[in-house]
């Protein structure tokens, strides 16, 4: 059924932004707006809002949805064009806005069938509009947080000497679904130098004594995301590792506790950026320090240094600071948090105090 | 690394339309041309083509692809526009073309850039190099048919009084696991009158004596897709569901035969449309024929009414008619086939005969 709150929100946001009509497709917002299981695909289920003229859902007849969906749905057959379908229902001569991920083959044949004055992004006002996460996004953010939570528990288990790291992320994917995950999710698994790669994928290096763990996973529950990074190391610690341990481990805790309503994004990357470079490894934290999270597990907007929106009550995002060291190692402590009225409530609560393990 | 037969074959159709560039995103295409796991997401991977400005990889710096690809890439970080990054590379005075997916995101911000001229599809060229399947694409498509024949064999020996659909559509998933397919696939089966249903959601009902069993599945095997239908009877069939049977199957055989390169889609279709409808069912075959098949279970194509393309050599699809009767029961076959010099070669072996399981 049609979610009111949400669109009046999007309507909103699009008010806001001067925008009297858009069109999404993006399936996982289709599914937010409409709560059905929109297929992506060659057959149309494309959601048209607007405060002037309706909120419609213009659709293949050969999609396989509930009757009663709350809004008015327009049918078409596989022969039709869908671009004219659409423009059968706009506002001619006002610009027309588009999700962002909305596909080019129902967008640019639109002109032919003068669907709208202009067309542009309506991006703004859509991720606007999902960065204020209500009660039912926000329980099921946290069910998967906890969820990944107890994962990560046994995941500490699952290492020996020569495991190789696809092995531990095979496990992983198992351990998901056992925990009631909507799928085998993600890991990457990253053992010794491996962990200064950013996005390495799990391969066939072997667990040695020395060596730093890197494990970054998620998997989405109830259609959300969980997504959590912890650094252990095999048997033993560096002093140089654990320096940078530290660093990190401050920086993540740092850049949480700064947390507010209102605080710019960039603000908050700067809390971490800044002890890291005071810490002398400013080059090696290559990344930014976070992105939003909901349906996507990476909702548009960043944790960044060029991101100079601020933090709203209920946006939630990852802060993940890290310091990779080419040809060594490399450490990534990472949680989920919700921005609340006076900070934010951290959905992770594993352990992030340096953990040797296999001793 | 590049493959430089289907990139010389996309330019000889981008010149036939007289498109002198266009830009791909979707993944399974840049995988297609390129040869690397592209990401979706908010990471650009975006391939340009183009026979007088060069073949070029335009790519986020943090994803994480071999080094030697057999073309230039040309990377930024996460903080830069991603339009901006392509107009760097694009003929600004010539129109510009974009794969059928591309995202709103990248296409609309390209007119702040004056990446080109205007900004239209380059599917017409896309799909046309899609639609010739080289010798290693066939091979890909013959083998995930064969192993989707092998799951079939087994899928008869599911039923039993009482079994639910959903039940048997997630033994079919750990099948085509256990048979080596890229993943568990997917499985549409309905009983009895919900055989009616073109795009039935496997659910909680049982299996009765006189029912009616379609099974239409598949799934990926290297990244190339398998999909069949068979329509089978639990323990007894009337002569109503027989008659049924038995125009269908016709319908499926006789197309198959009459195939030849340089005939219509539409005539193909025709074929099957004009015994179903001398047969009296006419109103009750509610979909096209058939659909392209490669890379996506839907490659863009399909052998329907209203498509005047020529079929042509090493094309491949599926035949597939059906009659559905609301409230009693419905029948399809499908079949892959691949287009050759003489007819057609049909990748399926997988028995057509009338079978009553249970007895």
């Amino acid at each position: 059924m049609l979610n009111q709150k949400r669109i009046e929100g999007l309507m909103n946001y699009m008010d806001e932004i001067g925008l009297s009509q858009m069109v999404i497709r993006n399936p996982l917002l289709v599914k937010y707006f409409v709560g059905i299981n929109a297929r992506g695909g060659d057959r149309a289920t494309i959601l048209y809002v607007s405060r002037k003229n309706g909120v419609k859902l213009i659709l293949n007849e050969l999609t396989n949805y509930p009757k009663e969906l709350g809004l008015e749905q327009f049918f078409h057959g596989d022969q039709d064009n869908v671009a004219e379908q659409i423009a059968k229902h706009t506002i001619h001569d006002e610009p027309l806005g588009f999700d962002g991920e909305y596909p080019a083959k129902w967008l640019l044949p639109l002109r032919e069938f003068n669907a709208a004055s202009d067309y542009v992004l309506g991006d703004r006002a859509l991720n606007l509009q999902r960065a204020n996460k209500d009660e039912g996004e926000l329980d099921l953010l946290r069910k998967a947080s906890k969820m990944n939570d107890s994962v990560m528990a046994k995941v500490r288990t699952l290492f020996r000497d020569g495991v190789s790291e696809i092995e531990v992320a095979r496990q992983i994917s198992g351990l998901f679904k056992e925990a009631g995950a909507d799928n085998g999710g993600w890991a990457i698994v990253a053992f010794g130098a491996n962990a200064a790669n950013v996005h390495h994928i799990p391969g066939d290096a072997r667990l040695q004594p020395g060596d730093a763990i890197l494990v970054d996973m998620g998997a989405p529950m109830g259609g959300y995301h969980s997504d959590m990074t912890r650094t252990f190391f095999w048997k033993s610690v560096t002093d140089r590792q654990r320096q940078v341990y530290e660093l990190v481990k401050n920086a993540n805790i740092s850049a949480e506790k700064a947390i507010r309503p209102g605080m710019k994004c960039c603000e908050i990357d700067a809390v971490a950026r800044d002890l890291i470079t005071a810490g002398g490894f400013g080059p090696n934290f290559t990344h930014r320090l976070g992105h939003y999270i909901g349906v996507d597990l990476h909702d548009p907007g960043d944790i960044a240094w060029y991101n100079p929106d601020p933090a709203i009550v209920n946006m939630t995002f990852s802060v993940e600071p890290g310091i990779y060291l080419p040809g060594e190692f490399g450490v990534r402590i990472e949680d989920l948090v919700i921005v609340t009225e006076n900070g934010c409530e951290i959905m992770n609560s594993d352990n992030k105090e340096l953990e040797i393990l296999g001793l």
